[in-house]
Order: structure tokens, then sequence, then C-alpha cells
């Protein structure tokens, strides 16, 4: 059967490499920034013009399609996936990264169709890195295949997480007791990069054996969760069960002996769902 | 005055780039690894091949000259630091991410006479970022000139720190209290690279505002921090006072501002200095 979202994941590609440029370029000059919610969670001129950018340009080839993205979202749009087609739309991944010119940026854009992660392309923008995973046809970099690391030993291991904008005291307990157990095990070492679609696209590649974060949203995770499992990875909700993309929960693994042994230490809570949003209500 | 440490400063980063060519060539190919004292702290025949490599051709263009490098010193030769001209080296900062291929990794140069650092050389090798410092006259990265960030407010700052290989009770209490406390002063964000290397280079480039660890050693730190210095920022050891290379303890930052806040979050203790090894008794 011929792919028919070809069309859709190719157009998706151009459009992550051009809103890459754009944000390349804006490194280059001024960096003004506004705080949206408080002054760890940023957003530039840079994220609202490139989310406009991909959206206006898939609008004009897929008219019928939705869209869920970052900044629409936080200005009242629905966080709402159907079954229709749906881009699920971060324009910057790490955007405090982009406003301190840390290394790790990333346009991230997945594609679902019934709920389900059909495309997912994350472009690595400072490292020029092309993420990209179609399902059920494998994973790649820069057009190079991507297999997770095939360590069975979590003692062994580098595991990716961070630390988030969430300062509830009990979220900031749960966080930091559930890191030191997983620090103890002990693990080989703790990363922090700053974006969760590139910590998933380190999963995939195989440079990390495993992230988990409780805190992140739809349009961090949806294409940079495809890229795991078409990696040979795997995914799970951070209590163990099946992954949902609206949880803000998700532990994402090179195979299932890690992932247990990362989910077992967590001090698991539940976020406000992404889908219960109040704009959605 | 002509500077009398040219062509030393010429050498290293000559050597540091072949040292780089070697660490990305056995990235293509098998990285076998064998443990030094725990699973933790990684040492492969990689590591001990580039420090031989940097040994060898320093020694034969200047024979007069001392070393302190890490592989030697976990082989029992002392860390012993004089007035003499001395060559501090870190063949691979970041062991367990080039054991993993996670992207950063640098060889470290440090180059002292009568104990301060007169040049230092840190190249990121998968990034291809040559890291150079020259005391007086400044840091660049290749061949552009660094600045530290003007950021004067530690709730705009990212802080880098790595968990290290400590796994003792007390320190690990100390290193999570003192991480708690900042994150939730609150930062803009915390990230750990897991190179001291390139954390004091993410400092001098200002992309993050400051670097701290407890249980860094002379070779990590040594070339770095000149480059923080000659980037226009400052060095503190972790209770305030003067920076000790040899102390294990280390607040880098872009300012005395940012520094100062760091410093007064942290739950210091001293784990044993470099220059009290056993060899050196």
């Amino acid at each position: 059967m011929a792919d028919q979202w070809q069309n859709a994941m190719d157009h998706a590609v151009a459009i992550a490499q051009k809103a890459g440029e754009v944000v390349r370029e804006a490194l280059r000059g001024d960096r003004k920034v506004m705080t949206k919610s408080s002054s760890i969670d940023l957003v530039t001129q840079t994220d609202q013009k490139v989310e406009q950018l991909i959206i206006q340009s898939v609008k004009e080839r897929f008219p019928a399609h939705r869209f869920i993205g970052e900044e629409s979202v936080a200005a009242g749009e629905p966080c709402d996936l159907t079954d229709q087609p749906t881009w699920i739309i971060d324009p910057i991944d790490g955007t405090t990264n982009f406003v301190h010119a840390f290394p790790f940026v990333a346009v991230s854009i997945g594609f679902c169709v019934d709920k389900k992660v059909e495309f997912g392309v994350v472009y690595s923008c400072l490292e020029d890195k092309m993420f990209v995973a179609r399902r059920g046809r494998g994973a790649f970099c820069n057009g190079e295949p991507l297999k997770v690391s095939d360590q069975e030993d979590i003692k062994r291991s580098i595991v990716v997480t961070e630390f988030g904008s969430n300062r509830d005291p009990d979220a900031v307990d749960r966080i930091f007791s559930s890191l030191r157990k997983i620090v103890c095990l002990p693990v080989h070492g703790v990363r922090s990069a700053g974006t969760a679609a590139i910590n998933l696209c380190l999963v995939a590649s195989g440079s990390v054996e495993a992230y988990y974060e409780i805190g992140i949203h739809v349009w961090d995770i949806a294409a940079g969760s495809l890229m795991v499992t078409e990696a040979g990875g795997v995914l799970l909700d951070v209590e163990g069960g099946d992954v949902d993309l609206m949880s803000r929960r998700i532990v994402a693994a090179n195979n299932r002996a890690v992932a247990g042994q990362i989910f077992r230490q967590l001090d698991a809570f539940s976020p406000p769902r992404d889908d219960a949003l109040p704009s959605h209500e």
C-alpha cells in the first residue's frame, strides 16, 4: 500500500527545516523575551512566529487538518485530539535553552490520525540534526537509521530527566525523591538537556537508555514518542501502564527491563491533563 | 612582551585536535569498556590511548615540563602541582558520555606555571568546538571571543551541575539538598551535560550563568576555569572563599551577584583533596 501520509510528512520535514532557520537566525540577533506565567516559563517572539509559520503553511496545503500548538493553546485554543488528522506542534521545544542559547533547541511536529502518531519530526536546530519517524517504517537522523541501546542493566544506563517548571512543594518532593532513588540505584549518570523532544531522540539514538518526566505536554512528546518506538524502544506511563500522551507523564526507554527499573522508582503524581485545560471546558 | 608560552599553547591546540580525531574515530568503532572503581566511573581504552598520545607528544617538544593526567594519577602517578611548568590533562572529560555516545565529550588541557593557569584548551570533540583561553588575553571558541552572560538575577539564570559518582549517603544528602534549594529559588532551569570542562565553557559562552560541583578533579577544571575568568566570569569556592583547584570544589559564574546567590544555597562538604591522594603520601 502506498503511504497516504507521505506528502504530509515531506511537508513537515521541509517546514521544520525552514522553522529551524528562523530559530538560528533569531539566535544571531537579539532575543527579546517576555514572561508567560512565571520567570521559569518563557515565551519569545520567535516561538509565536515559528508556530504561525508552521500552521499557516500546513493550512494552505492541507486545509482540512486540525492543529494542537503550544502557543495556540497558551492563547486559548482547545487542546483537543480527535480522530481527524491533527498536527501537534511545539515551535521551539527548549524555549529556556533558546533564550540562553544553550545548544539543545528543537522544532517538534507530530501528526496523529485516529489518535495514533503516524509520523514525528524533531529538528534539533543548533546541532542541525533532523530526526524523522514514520509509524511501522523506522526512525532516522539525517537519513541514518536509529536504534536504541541494547543495555539491559539500569546500573550501566544513562537516564535523562528534567526538573520542569512546577514548584508546588508536593510535586518538588516527588520529583526529588524519585530522582534520588534513581541516582542511587546507581545509574551511570543523569543528564538534563532541557527539551523533552531531544531527550526522546537521545533515547532513540542509543545515547541514553531512558527518559522520564511528569509535567510535559502533548506537543513536547508527540513526535519524539514515535522516534523511540520506531527505534525499538518502549513507552510507559510513570505507574507502569500504557502511556497516554495527554496525561503529561512519560517513561521512554530502550527496553522493558530498563523501563520497569525506572518506573518502579518514581513517586508519581498527576498534573491536570492537557485535554482538561480550562480552554477546553 | 612576547608571549613566552605561545608555542606551548599552539602545541596544546594541535594535540587536542588530534586527540579529538582519535575520540571521534573510536566512536565510529566498538567501545570496549572496562570498569575502574565502580560501574559509575568508567575508563576506556581510548581514554588511556589519548592521554599517552598527548603526554608523549608534549614530552618530545617540552622535555622539562611536568604532567598531571587523570589516567596517570589513576595508575599511581603523583598529583603534584609545583611551580614548574605543568600540563594538566583530562584525555576524555565525560567518559560516561563517551561510552554512551552522549554528545558532550571533551579533551581538556590546562597549563600551569607558578601554580597559575597560563592557558587552557577544551576541545568539544563531537560538537567540533575548540575553546582556548590565554591568561590576560581572553577566551575564544573557534576563534570567536567568548563573553559571559550579563544576567544578574539568579531567577533568570540557567545553572549546570552534576550528580557525580559519590554515593556516600551524607554526600548525596548534601548534593540533593543544595540542588533543591537552587531549583526552588527558582532558577530558569538546571542542566547536566556530564562534563565539567564543557560546563565551564558553557558559562564562558554565556549559555548558562553558573556551574557548581563538589567532587570534580583538577584535570576536569584546570583548562575550563581560565575560560570562565578570561570571558569575564568569576570563580569561587563553594563556601565563598577563593577557589582552590586542588580542593575538588568549584563555583563558576558570570558575575559575583550570581556566584553569591549560588554558593549561599550549597551544603558544602570536602572530598579528599587531589594533592592528598595516597600516591602522593
